[in-house]
């Protein structure tokens, strides 16, 4: 821990206790496939009670469209002959892994899953349900938190699992091809044998495909330092609703020869096709890393040692992610600890984490950093990780929030960008709102527990929790569109990261203009005209 | 410059002459608009001789779109009323600037330049010529080298010049918001002010506009570092040709409500919107920048300079160019030098830029670097700049390349993209084919003076030069398309950052395929049904 004595020693201790056994997700030998069901086990038990209604009985309003056919056992037997009479990649009992989403918000009622193994067939699949009008609902690794890809009523659930192989690497030029079904974790291990790195991480990496991650531009944790996937995905392999094939998947860092077609396709969440293969650019894995935790006094605080972080550590600021006091409670009880990194309890926290290609320089420029902080009481108190064990331990107390709010049965989330001075207000604003409605409290008869904000300062990017006893309209109804309004009336985004989904369809008009509404219809009926990719999410066609 | 003995002490030596003289651009004040014609004389003087022929005529097959109205008289009376009756805004003589490309290949035949001063009045115009049928071509700094800002035939000129006002600058997260017409040279000078740098930077950076830079998805010098403008800009702001505003000037770095459609119009080259705004992602300036200038023996060598630079240089490596020594002859006529950075010839010569804040380390880390290249020969001899006016003036023997190509009368430029190992290759077997067609040699009979490679290694993208006495259709015919099957053949792209424009329109199918190509064309005909926009460029709508 600092303390104003050590500040003159430049010489941070690190007092967190050595408690590798909370560590949720560690890495696994590779490339191998492990089956999801036994993945999600985990998140199961902790993310509700009782089981999920239909998200159809829940929205009762909401419309099977028409023009929809109902699958036939001939369309089944169609399929089968497509993925070459395979019982493994056609599934026909036991789906609720695929219906229902992983926070048990929502359930579909598909009666079929299918598990090609080839882009081939997902072409040859896709072509027959485009002609036969048949909904089809591609699925990664179901990690998605606005019920994005799960079916609706009856949609058939294509999952890309099986698509799970690395193409190819080029260790000049750090480019990764590789099938979208690849899990996350498995490319950045693959990688890190070849001393590279996945521009993208994030808490879900042990279970979500790298596909998926594209289709919904996921953003994670270091996106300060490596960007947006739209900078780093170099082409990708599509097919469309059709059974087309659009194939950019090439190896080249810049081609300025026509529209970049692929970027239609990164954040559309599978409404406008389905992606089977990436061609990624990957940086050099960085030699050294610094996780540093922080604790700080306001929320004031923690932008102005976003400020100052950006100046001392500049190049090798890898990430800056914030909690409140109450989050890192909930992880306390989630992860079952006695203690907390830091002693004494701060409002707020920070994770500062530095990458960089030498470990001296690296720890020079944090110690000037975090001198400075303390000597201008920017921060109160800290520890830096010594070891490898210890940094997993740091980044643990941050990542195991998401989780962690889910433990008193479920979760309202809202993943939203506001700009960086009004950015925590909005989790101040909620409580009070949820507190005028009587609807937040300690004991068992308030639905909601505890209203929670951290995130990523860097990205402008807050995740606000709001940690539920059971789901219920009433706190719906006082959140929504109270949230929205307020992140419009903000100049925000009503998703940073997570999507539109299924939740947030209705949401869209918060964040675009009609003029971009219509731009965005006009786009997917140009490339989906009976409308059968993903149905029911993104746009609202029903209205 | 390194010898073998100065190794051991670490400490390279710099010896170029101090020839501030040479330098071509120079920071000015800010944010003030410089016209354009003052800035380009230098160019006109350098980049050919005698008349430009008209497109028209040198491309006789190429006809005027029939269904485009002929300007009238009462259409520009009406153009005046909405430009508010400014003369100094509507043009109707002396147009050569506009009408001709800088390389001085194409001449097209306009007689009406507008240069609005607003968005609205953006639309207005757009508006009422899609109504009309009146082809428009938008431009910015006319610095394309594809002939991608120039009419073709009588197409109205909209010149984006007067749209140059820097919007807005927020600090904390580094977002600028700018006009279009905004020069890149302004840009990054006033952010130079405010401690951040434009992520992109270019030799024409004295004269182009961000506006053309994000339409064309200029890449540069620096991309190496800042990546792509798909990741760095966060909205635009663009007319689309009815007249419509499409305004996603946002200032978040994460938004992920809808399908991105900002990124349709980044290297759309102005075929399907006029962008008017620009919102973008700034990185903290670096307080410390080194170059070292090398000469290596090989172009297997330069390859193995940059996987060392990458690994010893990492995230401070900010530039990674090649030079072949041809293209240094030539650098040095045009500079009008007596001696070269480095006293005797190499084959070829490496620059690597870092960019960092700790100028100790990042001296640190360049030194080990090149202390491993020198030790195992990659390396034969080497200078790096010790102050300012030398760091530019490295960088000038760089720069200058591109016009020193042009002395002898006018230069073939071939900017493409090629798996690494492969690049340099190209160069060679042009070299031997204008060789076995009698066209290349020292002597004024023949038309080529020389063939030239040099480039961004770092990106793949080699710029292939043939410097000629004068252009010839036999020059064009022995090149074209030889070098365009040479690039398919080796997975290639024949654009790698200059785009399509006019020049390669018809050589998209050497590096898109049938199924890109037509879904382009959908995408074209969704935005732009009558074509009135950068007409005859980009994609073939005529066969």
């Amino acid at each position: 821990m600092f303390s104003r004595a050590c500040q003159r020693l430049l010489l941070p201790r690190y007092l967190v206790q050595n408690s590798s056994k909370v560590l949720l997700s560690s890495k696994k030998a590779l490339p191998v496939y492990t089956k999801n069901f036994t993945k999600f086990s985990n998140y199961r038990f902790y993310s509700s009670k009782g089981d999920v209604k239909l998200t159809s009985e829940v929205y009762p309003s909401l419309k099977r469209f028409e023009h929809f056919k109902r699958l036939t056992s001939d369309d089944i037997v169609h399929f089968k002959q497509v993925l070459d009479n395979d019982d493994n990649l056609v599934l026909t009992a036991d789906l609720d892994f695929f219906n229902e989403d992983h926070l048990r918000k929502y359930k579909g009622q598909s009666s079929l899953v299918l598990k090609p193994k080839t882009t081939e067939q997902v072409s040859k699949i896709l072509k027959y349900c485009n002609e036969n009008s048949l909904p089809v609902v591609p699925q990664s690794g179901n990690t998605g938190l606005v019920g994005g890809s799960n079916p609706v009523f009856d949609e058939i659930v294509l999952s890309l699992a099986n698509l799970n192989k690395i193409r190819s690497f080029d260790n000049v030029s750090g480019i990764l091809k590789a099938d979208a079904g690849v899990i996350l974790e498995n490319a950045d291990a693959f990688l890190a044998e070849n001393g590279f790195i996945f521009p993208l991480d994030l808490g879900a990496k042990g279970s979500c495909f790298i596909g998926g991650n594209v289709a919904t531009n996921a953003g994670g944790l270091r996106l300060l330092r490596y960007g947006s996937l739209h900078g780093s995905v170099l082409g990708l392999e599509v097919v469309l609703p059709d059974g087309t094939v659009l194939n950019s998947l090439n190896s080249l860092r810049k081609d300025n020869t026509g529209f970049d077609l692929k970027q239609l396709f990164i954040g559309s969440e599978g409404t406008l096709g389905i992606i089977t293969g990436v061609s990624v650019l990957c940086p050099t894995r960085p030699k050294a890393v610094n996780v540093a935790f922080l604790g700080v006094e306001s929320y004031e605080a923690v932008q102005k040692a976003f400020t100052e972080s950006k100046n001392y550590l500049s190049e090798i600021l890898s990430a800056f992610e914030f909690m409140d006091l109450n989050s890192q409670k909930l992880s306390k009880e989630f992860l079952k600890q006695k203690s907390h990194p830091l002693d004494e309890e701060h409002p707020f926290y920070i994770l500062i984490e530095t990458s960089g290609s030498n470990k001296d320089h690296d720890d020079v420029k944090l110690e000037s950093f975090l001198e400075y902080a303390m000597e201008n009481e920017i921060v109160s108190d800290g520890v830096v990780a010594q070891d490898e064990t210890q940094l997993k331990t740091l980044w643990n107390w941050r990542e195991s929030v998401s989780e962690a709010s889910t433990i008193y049965g479920g979760v309202y989330k809202y993943d939203v960008s506001i700009p960086i001075q009004d950015l925590y207000r909005l989790v101040e604003d909620v409580k009070v709102r949820l507190s005028d409605f009587n609807l937040i409290g300690e004991t068992e008869e308030f639905p909601v527990k505890d209203a929670i904000g951290y995130g990523h300062i860097g990205d402008g990017n807050l995740h606000l929790n709001v940690a539920v006893r059971r789901y219920s309209k009433e706190v719906e109804s006082c959140l929504e569109p109270f949230v929205y309004e307020w992140i419009k009336k903000h100049n925000g985004s009503i998703s940073a990261e997570h999507g539109l989904g299924f939740q947030k369809k209705n949401y869209i008009g918060y964040s675009k203009s009609d003029i971009e509404i219509n731009l965005m219809k006009q786009l997917k009926k140009l490339y989906d005209p009976k409308l059968i990719l993903n149905p029911y999410k993104y746009i609202n066609f029903d209205k």
